[in-house]
C-alpha cells in the first residue's frame, strides 16, 4: 500500500519550523507495512494544497494530510480536500456539540468560528478529538482513502491510531515492519560501533536482512533494528536473538531494550524494589527531577527534591557544611557527596541523588571549565561519586548531567 | 519569485532522518525575497521523482532539487531531470578530471561508476564542489530555474550561496521578507483571533501585504507577522506599527514581541528590578525551576526551589501546616499559598511560587479532575492565588502549570 503525507501550514515552510509529525505517522505505517512514499509541506494557501492533494490522491493508495484544521480563515484543509473529492460540506450537530462542551467545561463561550470545524465532507466518518476541538476525518473511496488529522501532535496521534486500527490494519499487506530499539549511555558512538559492528553486519546479508543503524542523541546511542518479513514468528525469534546478542557485548551499558526512557527504566526499579528518592540538584536546576516525575504513578518513589543554586541554600536544605563549599569549591566531589547524603537523611528516604556543577555559559574556570559536573548517589551508606566533563551548551549540559545521574542510580539497583 | 525544494533519498522517508537542508536553504532564500512555497521528500524512485519535479517546474519559477547526486543506481536526480526538461546527458570532461583528481589526492583509483557524477544536462552550468566529487547542477530556461545540490550539507552550502550570488541575488527583486513575532499566554487562540483579525485583515489588503499567521503551541500563542518588502525602512516602520496596534489590543496579555521565551522575559524583569525569586513544587515536579534555570545567568535571580511531593515534604520545607492540608486537601488554594509565602520566607527572598495539583493520570476526583492546578505568587505579603483546569497528558498539565505561573510572576511584575 502506497501512502503520501501532506502537512499543511506556513509556519513550516519557515526556516523556524519543521514537520516532525510525518515520522511518528511513518513509524506507525511502517509497522502495519504501508509505505510512505513522498511526503510534503505545503503553506495555508488554497491553489497549492489543491495541487499537491490532487495529484497525491491520483498516485497513492492513503493520503494523510496534517494541519489546517483550525478554526480560522487560514484553515483551509478541509475546504479544499472536500471540493478537490467533489463532496459537499456538511455541519455535524454531534461535533458542534463537542466543540462547544469543550469551550464550556473551561467557563467559556464559544466563539462563532468554531463552528467551522464542525464542518464535514458528507459521507466522510469524523474521529472523536480528546484533546482537542478539530475532529479527524477519514474519507473511503473505492480508488483511495484520505485521513485528515489536526496538527498537534497530541491530537494527532490518538486519532491516527484509531485510524490504523479501524480501517488500516485490516486491509495492510501481510508484510510488515519489525522494529527493536537498544538504548545505551555513557558510550561514544564510534565505541559502541566497534563493539557491535562485526555482529550486525552478518544480519545485512540473511534474508530478509536485518538493518542496523546507529543513532546518537544527546547523552545515548540508540541501535534500531528494522527486519520486514511476513512471518512474524519468525522475524520476532530473529530480533530477539539479535538483541541478546547485542546485549552480551554492551553489557550493562544498555539500559533499555523496551523502549522505555532512562527515567522509567529507574522508576520500575525504585517501584520493584519498594525504595523511595530525594533529589539534590544545583546546575540541572530541577530537571532531574522533572524528568523522574514525567513518568504517570512517580509520586510513589520520588519523595521531595530541593534546587540549591545560591550556596546559602546548599547550607540551609542540605546540611552541607559551608566550611567545605569554601574549601573545595561549590562544584566539587565532596560537595556533592554531601548534598546526595544531606537530602537522603533529612527526607528519610534510601537513595539521594546530588549534583553540582556549571552548566555555562559564564562561571568557568581553568580549573573547573563549563561543562564540569559532579554527581553523587547515595544508597543508605553507600555514596557513589563521579565527576564528568560535558560538552555542549547549557540546556544540553543539564541534560548530560540529569542522564548521568538517573544512570548512577539505576547501576545502584540492578 | 516561487521557490519549491524538493529533497531526494530512501532515508528522508524513515522515521528516523529528516530533510533539515531545506530549512536552511529557505532561510538563504527568504533573505533575498525568494518564497519557498512548497516543500517535498521524495525516494529514489524515478517514477516518483518525475511526477514532483514535473509539477514543480510548471508552477515554479525556482526549483531546488538536494540528493540523489552519487555515484550509484539509486542516484537518479540528474537522469531525471534531464529526461523530464529534453534535455540529452553528456560527459563533462572537466569534471570527470577533477572526480578522478579527488581519488588520486587521497592514492585511490576511481572507481568506473563514478563516471556518472560527470554527466551533465546538455547546456546546464556545474558549480564546482570543493567538499565531495558531485557537482551542483544550474539549468537556465526561459520559463524556470533548476538548482541541483548533493545531498551533504557541508557540500551543498556553499553551491548555494554561489549560485544565489551569480543568478538569483541579480534578478530577486530587492523584496525581502521581514518577520516579527508576538506571544501570547492565557488566552485560547480564537479568541485571539476574534480580537486581532479585524486589525491584521486590513494589512493583508495593503500593498505590499502583511501576513498573518496565528500559531498555537502548549500553553501559548504565537502571532507572526510577514511582510516581503523592498523597502527596509518603510517595513520596519510598518511592522513597528502593526506590533503596537496589537499589543494595544491584547494588553498585557502579549509577554515577548523580540523572540524571547517566557521565562527569559520573567528573568528580566527580575533582573531590572533586583528581585530573587524561590519556587515550591508539586505536581510540576521541578519543572518551573528548570525553565527558569535554561537561562544564562539565572543564578542572580533564583536562590532556591522545593519540590515537594508527598505531605511531608510540604510540613518540613515550607512550613505548610498539616491540619490545613488534612482540611482543605494537598491540592487547594490556601496550600499553593502556604507554599509560595512558605519558600519564599524561608529562602529570604522577595518572590516566592507555590504550584499544587493533579498532573494524571491519576489521582483525580470528581470535585478535582485531573488538570486541576492551584497556582499562587507571593511578593513581600502580597499573594495572588489562581486555580486553573489544563487539558492534556500528565507532561501537558506539567507545561502549562509553569507556564501559567511563569505568566503570574510576570504580571506582578509588570
Amino acid at each position: 500500500m502506497r501512502a503520501e503525507i501532506i502537512a499543511v501550514g506556513s509556519e513550516l515552510l519557515t526556516p523556524l519550523r519543521m514537520d516532525t509529525n510525518s515520522l511518528a505517522i511513518t513509524d506507525k505505517l511502517d509497522a502495519i507495512g504501508v509505505e510512505v512514499c513522498i511526503k510534503a509541506v505545503v503553506g495555508d494557501n488554497r491553489a497549492d494544497l489543491a495541487r499537491m492533494f490532487h495529484h497525491a490522491v491520483n498516485d497513492s493508495d492513503l493520503v494523510i494530510l496534517t494541519g489546517g484544521l483550525g478554526p480560522t480563515a487560514d484553515d483551509v484543509t478541509r475546504e479544499v480536500v472536500a471540493e478537490s473529492l467533489g463532496m459537499r460540506l456538511v455541519e455535524d450537530p454531534a461535533i458542534l456539540e463537542r466543540v462547544r462542551e469543550r469551550f464550556t467545561r473551561r467557563g467559556w463561550t464559544m466563539p462563532e468560528i468554531n463552528r467551522r470545524q464542525a464542518q464535514v465532507p458528507e459521507g466522510a466518518v469524523a474521529l472523536t478529538n480528546r484533546n482537542g476541538t478539530a475532529p479527524g476525518l477519514w474519507i473511503d473511496r473505492p480508488d483511495v482513502m484520505v485521513l485528515l488529522l489536526p496538527g498537534p501532535p497530541r491530537e494527532l496521534m490518538p486519532m491516527l491510531e484509531e485510524a490504523i486500527e479501524r480501517w488500516l490494519r485490516p486491509r495492510s499487506d501481510a508484510v510488515r515492519l519489525y522494529r527493536r530499539v537498544l538504548k545505551i549511555t555513557g558510550r561514544a558512538e564510534s565505541h559502541v560501533e566497534e563493539q557491535t559492528q562485526p555482529i550486525y553486519a552478518r544480519w545485512a546479508e540473511e534474508n530478509p536482512p536485518i538493518v542496523t543503524t546507529i543513532l546518537a542523541a544527546l547523552g545515548q546511542i540508540e541501535l534500531h533494528l528494522n527486519l520486514r518479513s511476513a512471518d512474524e514468528a519468525r522475524a520476532t525469534r530473529r530480533l530477539h536473538d539479535a538483541l541478546t546478542s547485542l546485549v552480551e557485548v554492551l553489557g550493562d551499558h544498555v539500559y533499555s531494550t523496551d523502549g522505555r526512557k532512562l527515567e522509567e527504566v529507574v522508576g520500575s526499579l525504585l517501584r520493584e524494589r519498594g525504595l523511595r528518592l530525594a533529589t539534590a540538584e544545583s546546575c540541572t536546576g530541577g530537571l532531574l527531577a522533572s524528568r523522574l516525575t514525567d513518568i504517570p504513578g512517580s509520586s510513589d518513589y520520588v519523595d521531595r527534591g530541593v534546587i540549591v543554586y545560591s550556596n546559602q541554600a546548599k547550607v540551609d536544605l542540605l546540611g552541607v557544611p559551608a566550611a567545605l563549599i569554601a574549601e573545595r569549591g561549590a562544584v566539587s566531589e565532596p560537595v556533592a557527596q554531601a548534598m546526595a547524603s544531606g537530602v537522603r537523611e533529612r527526607a528519610n528516604v534510601e537513595i539521594g541523588v546530588g549534583i553540582t556543577g556549571i552548566a555555562g555559559p559564564g562561571g568557568g574556570s581553568d580549573a573547573k571549565p563549563v561543562g564540569t559536573v559532579a554527581i553523587a548517589a547515595a544508597y543508605g551508606e553507600r555514596v557513589e561519586v563521579r565527576t564528568f566533563h560535558f560538552m555542549g551548551g547549557r540546556e544540553q549540559v543539564k541534560f548530560q548531567a540529569t542522564q548521568a545521574a538517573l544512570d548512577m542510580v539505576r547501576r545502584l539497583l540492578v
